[in-house]
């Protein structure tokens, strides 16, 4: 499986299912694996934000990728996230994922420290010049406190050094920017929206394909998104992403006045991967708040709405 | 050598030099500890902001470490970084670190992720209790995009969870809160700021010591700072202090039109350290801008007004 | 003229043209109306943020109001934002374009005071109960710094606080949340988006109409897209859309290095309008830095690639 | 009176207090008068942001300049903020207040619309140039969301500009920057500290003066800390600075959870003076949150605790 064509579909971030003791469950993994393939989705994206890989120590990062790419690598492109700090230690992670079989490797700007665009795209170079895999650059401004400026995203794309844009940052405007500004990069250069909410939007713009957190818990509910926007049938997409929608009201079921907003959503992805079946233990990585019984009841009325419980 | 007693003095964060192909330089590594026993400092913190923490490979923190408490481990007190996004990141350095011989573990508040005090209190509690050092916290917003509450530190100081902070916000009335509060502490607590330019201050209202970035640069100025402080003599104390501000002016010798706030700073620190001849090679970590010829001129300019070449 | 229905389709916020010496030039003020109708525009807008209301004096405001609304009133609604720091002064503000005709009333959250949403609610409440025209609410974080949240604007919607939420915060996330919450809401409620560039996604989702500043300079484009999106014809929508994408590139015209956002979007705007021949002068309020030459003739090319010169 | 020698010692940002139906309390606001100068201060600045002017319409702001002007001018000087959004808006506040009788405009940088320094440079010249009393900027990062930095201080001081800077922006290592760089400023410029915990230090560092919003309510002993740093009697400077840090914690009685920052210290020191029986009623003005009965009692709590009452 290599990423010589231009990534599309669905790509959802793969939680990272946890025992009570915090170690990785690969036998909950393999499960949730098997329920995104029996979904339909076009890849899989290990490591994310949504897979709690800022939580995950290095020895726990390399069983994710192992354990995914030995049970789905081959079928479908396996995405790795190499999330740190600055180009050193992303590239320790990109050698990692590379020896696990990963068939890309996904980097965001450089964070804590104080950086500049010249720096952006100074480490943009230096670790996709380091690669064996192709790079995707990932935009999340909520994390990382840059904003990638589609200038930036593009002057990269043109030269190669990019093989995508995962973009969680939210801003649409930026977003279309890159969409209508690759029309001139002449090599592939795959474009991804991270949000749950506006995927209808993201494609008709143009985008590639989606990597939705929410895809852990419907995936085939994206999928079917994806199909209709393909299909230009804009009112079923509409009423697909609509239904959707309500259902990633569930990241909010946890109480902001005692927990963040990571706590909340990952929690509640994981609570209802958990009640849905697919997952053992619906425990999230330490420091974070775990969801009461009447938060995660929250989550299960939700799925219910949504017809999945 | 351990902090039994509560730390107090000057304990300059140590830059990390590299070689010119970004290796650790443990031989100029040694010369610039060497420099700062010279000097006459009290503590030395490897693995800070200072020292390129966020840009060193795990293997490298773990030899700037080792070749630290080899060469002044028992002389006097090691704290080291542990600096990573989250708790079970943070605990694999705080191991790797106390294996390798450090006597304290300075520890920042989450971040990358989106978090909520209720889960820093939780983080450092977690890390305190599986750490075999004791634990300071260290407060530095520019990067971890939180600032820890006076209320939050004294909690934890008088639950015996941390002891010390290090306060690099610029926030005083924070830190003053801290210094107050600490009076009703049972336990002892150290109280640090990491400014450069307001020791005599941080000094008079009570703060135990300091952990400048530019004692790397003239570590004997701010021992002589600290002593006319615990003298009393605040007119010395303040003529010392001006003139550690003036020299302080060189971190602003890169041009903020092409490299962040960090390749300006850092690159100045070292390349003083190589003007003075303490370390071989000025070079700091990818993706920093290093300054060019006439930036390093400016920081000879400020050495040289300082009388410090 | 009332707002007894629901405002849809295209209301620009009117720019404010000004003489040499910065008086309100009235005169090409109405030539702007008459140019805006002659778009085709369903409604005006003034005193918003690109109509410079920030810059303006009471007694100019005045006089934008009073000129706009002798020459246009009863046509179609006119809109004037009420632009201050709080509620007293607000209202004065409300007061003052009630008396000069306009049919509603733009208000943002409190801003210069550090705020808080039961605040923010208790200002939209408190000004709503005094004014004697609708009011609708302007979400701009970017010179506001908070953000409205779903929530409150849903539940200020629902209690008939609100007539309408003029959308400009970028976050389209959060903007379909108040689109599909709004169903709920049993009275009419206004849902417009201040963005340029995502109307056809906007509309898609269920936004009954478009503030774009960029429609001073090609208001029958933003007709002919909203028209086109009423009509389901999403193709044609997305071509005028991308059209007008290329057009919004004006707005970094102006060198970042030696002027804000404002000065260079505002000022692209006006000198599209007098290169247009529309308005006498392309001046803009003080302190902003105006366009060089060279910055105008960018602004030109972006007017002939769009066929528009 | 006139500024033309500097400004020095204790200028407290006077409060406006309020009738029941918010209208401004003259007869209180010029026993607050008294009790200022009571206590020894050596200026009075009206329309501050302790002042509440972000709330009070123009013929508020109006009636306090004349009304504090009629009852102590001459007697000591009067400061007036004229705090809008830009240079067109602040000029009718200078000169509204100059015509009232200030002997000095206290001004910000541009706020709600996206400036730059150069824009906040020529604000600051027109300001001046056109004003026919002196100006000092008024550093308020929290409300105006930009920082001055030291060199545009600088440079606007050596030029005449400014007469002056009160920083409330609570980064002490730039306000000692802007200490030590007008050492080489020809001129007169005064420097005053907006901080009411870290007078002390900013007077050791070479502070002219303070402008603490804590000094309405214990004027004296501003008046006595700030004789106590002019003697050298650091000792007893830090004790009385203690003292009032003490005191300061009332800003915090109000429950972050229901109120922002501004409700709760405003209404923390209208509180206090209420108690104290100088204001006839401690309501603040609309949309903040009044402090229920508890936390006044909490505010009650800190002036017995610090002997006021």
């Amino acid at each position: 499986m290599t990423l010589s064509t231009p990534l599309t579909g669905v790509v959802p971030p793969v939680c990272t299912p946890l025992t009570p003791d915090r170690e990785v469950d690969t036998a909950s993994l393999v499960r949730l694996v098997d329920h995104l393939l029996d979904g339909g989705v076009d890849g899989l994206f290990v490591l994310g934000s949504t897979s709690e890989v800022a939580y995950l120590t290095d020895r726990q990062r390399a069983l994710v990728v192992d354990t995914v790419v030995r049970h789905a690598g081959g079928q479908l492109p396996v995405l790795a996230g190499a999330i740190d700090m600055t180009t050193p230690r992303v590239l320790d992670h990109v050698r990692a994922l590379t020896e696990a079989g990963a068939d890309a490797a996904v980097v965001t700007a450089p964070f804590y420290t104080r950086t500049h665009p010249a720096e952006i795209a100074r480490h943009f170079r230096l670790v996709a010049s380091a690669s064996a895999v192709p790079v995707l650059a990932y935009d999340l401004p909520v994390s990382v406190h840059t904003k990638l400026s589609a200038e930036l995203v593009l002057e990269l794309a043109a030269d190669g050094v990019l093989a995508g844009l995962k973009d969680s940052s939210g801003a649409e405007g930026a977003f279309r920017s890159v969409l209508l500004g690759r029309r001139a990069v002449p090599v592939p250069f795959s474009v991804l929206t991270g949000s749950e909410v506006t995927v209808d939007a993201a494609l008709a713009m143009g985008a590639d394909g989606v990597v939705p957190g929410l895809g852990n818990v419907d995936p085939a509910g994206y999928v079917r998104l994806y199909a209709a926007c393909r299909e230009g049938d804009w009112e079923r997409a509409r009423a697909e992403q609509e239904r959707l929608c309500g259902l990633f009201g569930m990241v909010t079921a946890g109480d902001p006045g005692r927990m963040g907003g990571s706590s909340s959503a990952l929690g509640a992805f994981k609570a209802a991967l958990h009640l849905r079946g697919v997952i053992a233990c619906p425990v999230t990585a330490e420091p974070q708040i775990p969801l009461s019984p009447r938060e995660t009841e929250k989550v299960g009325k939700h799925l219910a709405a949504a017809g999945l419980l």
